[in-house]
């Protein structure tokens, strides 16, 4: 990957090979604009385009107003061939050799208008999110989770490999990363053995994360009309990383029949850099059980075998004293479905998809012991609790915990990577 | 009730006691305004504000610019206050002894100007709708369908009588009454014995009616901010009828573990003119089980009694002939929870809601043969035919099948009704 005339750390996600799109705002911007990220900057992209940035790309003068709103649907929806534009012109502006030093390098009025340090910018969320669904494509986790809640018989349901199930999720709690998560109250059972179970209200005492990839939809798709699976890839837009925090005993005691509700609608965090299907390519990888494909209907089956990326993730956990841990390692390549296959899925009953809809991809585990993508998995339904770094235990997250989820593939110098996926997690409100 | 100088049809749901908020547009008013209800006609908000027709009513002043918009959500984020002083200003502009005859009864350039004849109108959807959430509080619904799925001894999970079981539902594809209803296709099951169980693809062969009603929601709350059940109401903005379309082969193979997908995703109609809170204020009435209230957690606990009302609904059947055979009577009382109820349980973990978010009831059903509101119950699973008007026989909805909706309060001359539900059912798309 050539390099840029920017300074960019080695070790950050936001290499040349990236440029991922954003919103974001400062103390001198107040109000939200697009960007991208690269370094340790981002490059304000209205300020870019409103001074000629853009000059040498005939493409994008007749859609300049999508750099001028406070979403990126706009951008987002006009599709991939434009994203694809955009995103090599500007990789051609940032690069050590570029061939157009006037535009930026060589501008320092513009570099300075322009370019904001990251440590001064507030990051917004990406796009307005009509609608947000969550699947459960990643095998290992229903796997694990289905053994806890079901039983090995059980564990997994017989259309589980025959599409990628889902469920809709709620699209108001979806906030961006750094923003603190209220532990929720709700109805658990303390003792399930009873006869009739019982509810009692209370804050929730198995409050977990899960780690999800999540992609955002571009174009959209009229009511009636399914997307075909040869045509889904270009009606996304990009994807971020996304913690599903979810409380399981709240969930527990609702889910028959209807699925999970109130056990994860209080908050659910994406990064907020969206990075472009494009700046994926190069990191594609089969998915798991690629012979799976073969006993596909035909409207889920893609022609491409290399259908999942190939992306490290992590999830890091701070107590409140702040020494950091690494909970769990995993890859997003542990999903038995990609993105492409949850949007024809989706759309196959002409349910109708808008810029912005949001598809996460479910939890994310591999299958040995610290790739499990949530606290669920890593303590066997709570009973074998994980030692963190100052020697303390966890069975679920306590008050105070910080979580970061990373994700990032490449190598050092050219990472194409999400940035950090955090939440802190206060007190339950008192009630009265 | 007072009569108006207008001419209302004895029969008309909109009478002076209604005063429903909606959104049109006509051959010549392109872009779709604000308009009540009254009779045979439509009185356009937007040009009745702009020549003062809301000069005596000094609270609405500042406001104005509500009247002026695509949707109804500006309004409906000015609060209960503010909505019933509006109902009630319209309802003394139009009454026959209208204390201020030169604002409207004698102003014949405004009256020709504001007043639409309905003959004219198209109805939108009168909300944007953020996210909509589908609750389960007709007890009946789910016993009887309970027992098809799982059999009379677990008919009803033993979370039912202690919260409005919910799940969230997918906002992009609600339409209003009208529009055509595209057969879904996707996977089902054809012999359920086998094992192991393969499904086809299909279009839809069991495709269903629910008859529900929902609320809008006016009043938005923050993250991580309950609502309490005593404000709930007023955080309310009306209702409407809805058609909850489903298909039960889609959904039966899809919905274990994470709750219904495919099978409701296609399509959701509701009426467009949104009866307020305060319109259905005399019509209360307890709920199923008024008992029950004494078992629930207090966060669930409503002072009133009569948490409910006393809506007479139906659900018509015309075969593509044309003619109507009502299959159902019921009424809204059968419900378990109430609306403020279902907001208070969503809101409880800090789940924040916005203006225009939607809130189903769940199917209602009463108890006895005739009063179902599903074919599936009616039909007892698909297995006990119901016979039309003309001699033909259905178990679920066939191509060109048109289904109406209706739901009505009050007495002939004060009816306070929502306006027919329609959707026509069209053959699904042939896929390749």
């Amino acid at each position: 990957m050539a390099s840029s005339w920017l300074q960019i750390p080695k070790e950050s996600p936001f290499s040349l090979a990236n440029i991922p799109f954003g919103i974001i705002s400062t103390k001198t911007i107040a109000t939200p604009v697009p960007a991208v990220a690269i370094g340790d900057y981002a490059l304000n992209l209205a300020t870019f385009a409103s001074s000629d940035g853009f000059a040498l790309l005939p493409a994008i003068q007749s859609h300049l107003n999508v750099f001028y709103q406070r979403t990126l649907n706009a951008f987002a929806a006009l599709g991939r061939p434009v994203h694809r534009q955009v995103r090599e012109y500007l990789q051609v502006i940032l690069k050590a050799d570029t061939p157009y030093p006037h535009i930026l390098k060589d501008n320092a009025t513009l570099r300075k208008q322009a370019l904001v340090a990251m440590a001064e910018v507030t990051s917004h969320l990406p796009m307005h999110i009509g609608d947000y669904t969550d699947f459960y494509a990643g095998l290992n986790h229903a796997y694990n989770v289905g053994v806890l809640f079901r039983g090995k018989e059980n564990a997994l349901q017989p259309n589980y490999r025959h599409m990628p199930v889902g469920y809709h999720g709620r699209a108001s709690s979806v906030v961006p990363s750094g923003t603190a998560i209220r532990r929720p109250s709700g109805q658990i059972v303390v003792d399930p053995a009873a006869d009739p179970k019982l509810p009692t209200f209370s804050a929730c005492k198995r409050l977990d994360v899960e780690i999800e990839l999540a992609a955002f939809v571009g174009v959209g798709s009229n009511l009636g009309e399914p997307i075909p699976i040869g045509e889904a890839e270009d009606h996304l837009f990009g994807v971020v990383l996304m913690n599903d925090w979810s409380a399981r005993d709240i969930q527990a005691w609702e889910y028959i029949p209807l699925g999970p509700f109130n056990g994860k609608n209080f908050a659910t965090t994406v990064t907020p850099w969206v990075i472009l299907m494009d700046a994926l390519e190069t990191f594609r990888t089969p998915g798991l059980e690629p012979a799976n494909r073969e006993s596909l209907l035909p409207y889920l089956r893609e022609e491409r075998l290399n259908n999942c990326f190939d992306i490290h993730l992590e999830f890091e956990l701070k107590n409140s004293g702040g020494r950091p841990t690494i909970v769990s390692k995993t890859n997003s390549s542990n999903l038995l479905f990609s993105f492409p296959q949850m949007l024809a899925h989706h759309t196959i009953t002409g349910c109708n998809v808008n810029p912005g809809d949001l598809l996460g991809s479910g939890t994310i585990s591999g299958n040995v012991p610290g790739t499990e993508g949530s606290l669920l998995e890593q303590t066997n339904g709570g009973k074998r609790p994980i030692r963190l770094a100052d020697g303390t235990e966890r069975l679920f997250l306590e008050d105070g915990d910080e979580v970061v989820l990373r994700g990032m593939c490449g190598k050092e110098g050219g990472y194409v990577g999400f940035g950090d996926c955090v939440g802190v997690i206060l007190p339950a409100i008192h009630m009265g």
